[in-house]
């Protein structure tokens, strides 16, 4: 599939921990490509065109055909470019354990977490309290090893651990310190960092994120 | 990975679209499974063991193994029985594709059905401009071909035809007929019922889906 005159654009916003994920499995394969960052209050008429369902970031164009949804799009990275750095273990039973667990990322992690930063009250505190279980049920998940793909970063990494650039944030907004409910999963995330380019060139400031959702909660009308 | 003497027990629940999907599954693949019909009020220790994180069905369980998930558990039976009715094309663009509208269907269209039996005054007829326009994407998605997946019945079948079931339902309380909105959408439906013994001995009679949403207006309160 994958030929030499590859054409590979990404249509992206640099805070989205879903185009984040596209574009550490894009270094990952060391696959060139043209970024092109979206301003979300004026999407381009390629990205409308390109996600007409959903009008989202990230969109993988890929020699004129167009990927939506970050997971899909990680798969079929890992699909085409087969031959270098294989996210997926071969085992269907692995495989299907780490697309449970992307998906549980997908549905609950982005969702309480955004609660952390958007809500008040009771309802911060129920946020609060169930983004700690969610973690802890992900560092269950991860265990003792170096990753979650095993000895080495794979499918599962990539899903996770754009969330770790928004930990900050999470963390100044949740009143919490999450090293102490979760050590074994930041002390993965720094490995992750430490190891693999892919995610460190990749990864904004934590600082950076922290300032974007500063601007998020006055335009939500949150802070003043 | 598939053994002649493999154990296949399925966790489900008769009226379950997302449960259906995975015995349609298994029916293309010709694969013997005990089926384990799970009480939702009082749910079985092996479910709540099986599937820690949701409690939910469908639950596979392979030799001893829980899938959870029924997109997850779909695509796990496709890539372990691989030699016999292959869901997924073997192109990665084409797999990405049909990926991204079952995707959509679990994401849409399954909450908008709800809605169209949960609410009432504006809120219901929100939904059902959005039901039928959801409903028209995926018709869109469908075009002239005979099935999803083109010529031969696919995931993106598997993952749909379960709704079919709910159709009576839907209609009955979204005040519409389907039927006027997308005759392409029912034709296929037809067309997968006559040609895919899969498909018509799994899905339940609509009228039994209607009674059930009945019997659950009443348990939610919405009707005496």
């Amino acid at each position: 599939m994958a030929k030499q005159e590859d054409e590979v654009i990404l249509l992206d916003f640099w805070a989205s921990m879903f185009g984040m994920r596209v574009r550490i499995a894009l270094a990952e394969k060391g696959i060139p490509y043209e970024y092109r960052e979206e301003d979300l209050k004026n999407k381009s008429q390629l990205l409308l065109e390109s996600n007409p369902v959903h009008k989202k970031i990230p969109v993988l164009i890929h020699n004129g055909k167009p990927v939506s949804e970050s997971s899909i799009i990680v798969e079929y990275i890992d699909e085409v470019w087969k031959d270098k750095a294989p996210l997926f273990p071969s085992d269907p039973y692995a495989k299907a354990h780490a697309r449970f667990w992307a998906d549980f990322i997908d549905k609950k992690l982005y969702q309480i977490g955004r609660n952390l930063y958007t809500t008040k009250g009771e309802e911060h505190e129920a946020a609060r309290e169930e983004f700690i279980s969610c973690l802890k049920l992900i560092e269950g998940e991860l265990g003792d090893k170096p990753y979650f793909g095993g000895e080495s970063f794979g499918y599962l990494d990539v899903s996770l651990i754009p969330f770790y650039s928004w930990f900050q944030a999470y963390e100044t907004y949740g009143n919490m310190i999450i090293e102490h409910e979760c050590p074994k999963l930041i002390a993965w995330a720094k490995r992750c960092i430490q190891n693999k380019e892919s995610v460190s060139k990749t990864l904004p400031d934590l600082e950076k994120i922290l300032a974007f959702v500063q601007h998020l909660r006055k335009r939500f009308g949150i802070d003043e």
